[in-house]
């Protein structure tokens, strides 16, 4: 399409939508936990329900959870082009992983509609369930019981940290699990997927861009470390006598880094559970969760042969997502007025990883981050290049239903 | 007294009360969590008044919040004899750990009583609150407040891990924050203590002995250690780029455990808290405890000094505490009808540490451990120890009421 009409408007909107979703679930110290099936959650699915709702979309919630807004039947007019991402966050997340995709998709079928585009097939628009897996530990649950990747068995019986299963938090926040499963309907809808994502690197900073495509994502996995003692007195046992899974940890945590670098993998202990964690305890089991990432699977797999002896249990493993070449380029091309944007990969998971995975020519873009930083309150994104990639996202939606 | 009537009784009055103390705030582990101002305590509250209300003795709260309960009149008839413990624990502590001191001082006063005995004082029961110190981090937090060590306002503004202070909580459970302070006048009907507890070692499992008394509290600190990091994603950040704050938790875990050898003290990691605590992200900042002790302060001061450098802050501080020699060997003499008891030290904090450094004269008495095991499911007890216990502390009182 030329040209591109209301971008004060566009603008305006923007502020209105991230200032409706700014105050939800955010700490004191600025970051946001945005847990699944939480009463946060729940309001951020309201919040998505009224804005499908006074842009007239239809709203489907799928069997696994997702929330899908219409424009256009793909039921009759078939499969149509799916932009979105995700609400949820990591704890004391920052604001723009996973919301901006969201507020980016609305924002740009908003543009189009402006400028009277007639779209050749459905566009919807996605906020799918659980990406970050923060509560329940599996990561983008709900993309992976969609397409099926996730059995419902296995992700309804997971608990978090207070003992509750999935299942119980599903069936408090309204959704009845006992519908959960994959769900090839909803799934056969898609035709193409696109989400935009702050990006979590300094790739576009590096070159000097505010917008790219993703050309793949890193193979990833997470695993569980359990480290057995014997819990006692810190009063009164000799230290002879201790069986301190701290030591242990401590162990683990200096091999980790260690390996990582030697392998040139990413490995991170980002997570630790202390039991019974009393300051004069001895603990009786510490619990420590890898993260590991490279960008190919090899050095992945020398880092976990580093760490055998510790037992690492794997909670979850995605091999590297190549996304649609053809498409890459193409909406490298159709996302900016100029020159391609830059095409470049992540270590980062997400939903469209699933969703590729699963057969869906499937395509991302990246919005830059000054910093870098993520999965932090200090993660942001300038809004001029928020608005940037909401044009960019518009562009290719043109592109994808000429 | 001569000889002990009552003694199948006494074991039935065990069994009840024991019973009755069983399922407080018992985990799936099988261990304990009777935290401060919580649910759980408010129920062993309420049975302690029961208890002595079932006896016709007077219950007194003092404003620090302790429970006595008095056997004759302080006020009237001159300070008296008080023994007792604790019923708060530690996360997943054993059932030994205070609550056999209560029920014991309960129990000798139904001996004593059984056997018509008539004190020439008063004689008190007393339950300490917040022994443990597991949900505000301060232990003897109930007698440093009544003796003063603690100031109230200090006591008050700490803080659990839900950020929950002293004071909210203490109001939660009826408990009124405003008149807490020291209590000279408690204190005053008190003219000696005597505490009886599991004991957290094998000292008297190597001795073949069911019942010891304290000669001395080992000098010990707890103190907190902030490792300061940059929070952002375990995915996309270049290992050269983190601040991951988990690593210098390793390098401080193993350093302790270092000087802790080197300088003969007991030294240890018990309990972490990381930030944000999430598989996927890069702590932004980790905070470990450090609980030291040794025979001599020398060796504790020789520890933090080799940890100058992790910045620790001290959270309390509890010089040796030698308990009254005269009074240890009189009741050395009157627990048992045969040979003295044992006289032995202890790694382990205690009320009766923090009445005698207060200047009251006071005494332990320590029963059989067969495991040494503490401050976990595993601590126990035999049933026959138990009650020797109780025999020990039933002449220990008539020693110092004769």
């Amino acid at each position: 399409m030329s040209g591109l009409h209301g971008v004060d408007r566009t603008g305006r909107e923007f502020d209105r939508m991230w200032g409706e979703l700014a105050p939800v679930g955010r700490g004191r110290d600025g970051g946001y936990r945005r847990f699944a099936w939480t009463r946060e959650d729940a309001t951020l699915r309201e919040w998505f329900t009224a804005e499908a709702t006074r842009r007239g979309l239809t709203l489907v919630t799928d069997r696994a959870g997702n929330q899908w807004a219409w424009w256009g039947d793909p039921d009759t007019d078939g499969p149509g082009v799916v932009t979105g991402s995700h609400v949820d966050s990591v704890p004391s997340g920052g604001a723009y992983d996973g919301p901006l995709g969201v507020v980016s998709a609305l924002l740009a079928v908003d543009v189009l509609r402006a400028n009277g585009w007639t779209p050749s097939r459905p566009i919807g628009i996605a906020s799918f369930a659980d990406e970050e897996g923060a509560r329940f530990g599996v990561a983008c649950a709900g993309s992976r019981l969609l397409t099926g990747a996730l059995p419902p068995g296995r992700a309804l019986s997971l608990t978090d940290e207070n003992g509750i299963t999935m299942a119980e938090a599903m069936r408090a926040a309204g959704h009845e699990p006992d519908h959960v499963d994959g769900d090839a309907e909803a799934l056969s809808r898609v035709a193409t997927f696109v989400e935009l994502h702050v990006e979590q690197g300094r790739g576009l900073v590096d070159l000097g861009e505010p917008v790219g495509v993703a050309s793949m994502i890193w193979p990833h996995g997470r695993w569980r470390v359990t480290l057995a003692g014997q819990a006692n007195h810190a009063g009164t046992t000799p230290l002879p006598d201790r069986l301190d899974p701290m030591l242990t940890l401590a162990t683990l945590i200096t091999a980790v880094r260690a390996s990582a670098l030697r392998h040139g993998a990413l490995a991170t202990v980002g997570k630790v559970s202390v039991e019974p964690n009393g300051v004069n305890a001895i603990p009786s089991q510490v619990t420590a969760w890898l993260d590991c990432r490279a960008a190919d699977e090899e050095a992945v797999r020398h880092v976990l042969d580093d760490l055998s002896t510790f037992g690492p249990v794997q909670e979850s493993w995605t091999p590297a997502t190549v996304f649609d070449t053809d498409l890459a380029t193409r909406l490298s091309d159709a996302a900016s007025e100029g020159e391609p944007v830059p095409v470049l990969g992540t270590g980062a998971g997400h939903d469209a990883g699933v969703l590729s995975t699963a057969g869906i020519p499937t395509a991302m873009l990246f919005v830059r981050n000054p910093t870098g930083v993520s999965h932090s309150p200090e993660e942001f994104a300038e809004r001029a290049d928020c608005l940037d990639g909401v044009h960019a996202l518009t562009r290719c939606l043109a592109e994808l239903t000429r």
